[in-house]
């Protein structure tokens, strides 16, 4: 299959673009117009075999996680979705009816997550062996005064996650992380409800704990969590609900009344913001079954 | 090497990025400030082994690559580079000295180049015979009234390119391609100088023929090249200057006069643009010892 002809599937009937794609894609650059000058972009990739079984995805579905995991950085800053790039490496038997399915699924993902595709590139690489790797990039715009960020943090916020933690990758490799839906409408409700009162958030892909810890690490802050007030998928324990990862839900910190759901998504205090005790002191510090657990001792931080 | 790690990394030391940069990198998303509201992206990606040599290519090149690749394609707009966005994924065995020189080469290549690092994400393959990928991604702001695309090519135009073609790639895999400098500055000089006579434009990577008949192909027109007239590399036949590749010159169609150099880098008439003589007629004829060549037949366009 020529490199060409896949991109031009990829951009085949991409009509809903709309007025702001001066330059469609096929192009050396797309061009996209703003409507403020203020620009978030970001990056993210998916490796099959690392971020996805391969035995057990479907190529849609590789196709939908990796667009969604990036929009979901969007939702973490309270950000609009305006467009998304595609680089693709397939293997070099990967057949011309998957690689037209894979694209096709690209540019749908990318259309209904608001995101769409205006920008790729596909290549092969030399051995059949070798997995099918998808990196996406995303753009975006502030839905509100300002982004939110993982560094505004104040002693005094509650924290807080929205839907439910824990098991969203099942030991075969299925499970929510192929079909959650990024939290982009939520976030740009909370941003826009709370005003100033919206101070850090992030999105959780790591596991609760590692990135509730991006959060008081970029603050300068120590963040204490309730393992009872944890909203646990099913009957999972409270570590899994802290270490599982790819979960995709909003962990934020904000101060005073924040809504109890938005839309049908639930929001849950599970902590609160607090002075750190010291440089070497945990940032995340979880209290469980009345002892207190450092959470970096949970073992999510997977070295590679 | 812990991921995170290998990003503050990147991130280091980079003090370059300048006020536009609201949101520097390490949080979920960046943020830049334009200076319109028009922004060129594309993303491009270097696969080792398929692009580069594995053996003879050293991971300060394969970054310098990696990165000029994408911003060679920002010139071909006549735009000015903003920013850029790495993903890379590593070989399991990489090592932390490696990655940290990796790392080091993305960002010193993108700051040499204008087009500071500002996000990126690194993940790793499961098996060590799996090959380094870096995919990039790049932003640039117009740097003339409007942008080149490839479609704006005019029956009577002159087409030109700059530099020399062909030998860019030396049977063992050195050359040119590791060591090229993207032509922003000279594209910027060309759209300021020529103004509305600047028709279309593309960077050559595929290979003069195969790129010359974008051009024609996105503005329904047919090109002709002199064979005679092409700026052949040292003693190459017309062939390898046609169908080489990796060269990273410019090709363009402009009408009236042209600056026979841009600074020190020679500017080469070698063609015409005219009227396609239909829809089965070839994209790019070339003029050669007497006769006519299909360009198509040269054996460019890679299969894979």
């Amino acid at each position: 299959m020529r490199e060409f002809d896949l991109l031009q599937r990829i951009y085949a009937a991409n009509v809903s673009l709309g007025e702001r794609v001066a330059i469609p894609p096929g192009d050396d650059l797309a061009q996209i117009n703003l409507t403020d000058r203020r620009l978030l972009v970001g990056v993210d990739q998916l490796v099959v075999g690392r971020h996805v079984n391969a035995a057990r995805t479907s190529i849609e579905q590789i196709a939908r996680k990796a667009i969604a995991r990036s929009v979901s950085d969007i939702a973490a800053m309270a950000g609009r979705p305006l467009a998304s790039l595609v680089a693709a490496v397939l293997p070099p038997d990967f057949g011309q009816e998957r690689a037209g399915r894979f694209a096709d699924a690209l540019r749908e993902s990318a259309a209904e997550l608001d995101c769409p595709l205006i920008g790729g590139d596909v290549a092969f690489h030399s051995d059949p062996s070798h997995p099918l790797i998808c990196s996406v990039t995303v753009l975006a715009e502030p839905a509100s005064d300002h982004p939110i960020t993982r560094s505004g943090a104040l002693v005094g916020d509650t924290v807080y996650v929205t839907g439910e933690l824990g098991g969203a990758v099942e030991p075969d490799g299925t499970g929510r992380h192929l079909t959650f839906a990024p939290r982009v409408k939520e976030a740009i409700e909370l941003a826009t409800n709370l005003g100033g009162r919206l101070h850090a958030m992030i999105d959780i892909s790591d596991g609760l704990g590692r990135d509730a810890s991006h959060i008081a690490e970029s603050s300068g802050t120590q963040i204490r969590i309730d393992a009872g007030r944890l909203p646990r998928h099913e009957d999972l324990d409270w570590q899994a609900a802290m270490s599982g990862g790819e979960d995709y839900e909003l962990c934020f910190t904000a101060a005073g009344e924040v809504p109890a759901r938005l839309g049908e998504v639930p929001v849950t205090a599970i902590g609160e913001v607090v002075e750190s005790p010291g440089e070497d002191a945990p940032l995340v510090l979880v209290q469980a079954e009345g002892r207190e657990v450092r959470a970096d001792e949970l073992g999510w931080q997977h070295e590679s």
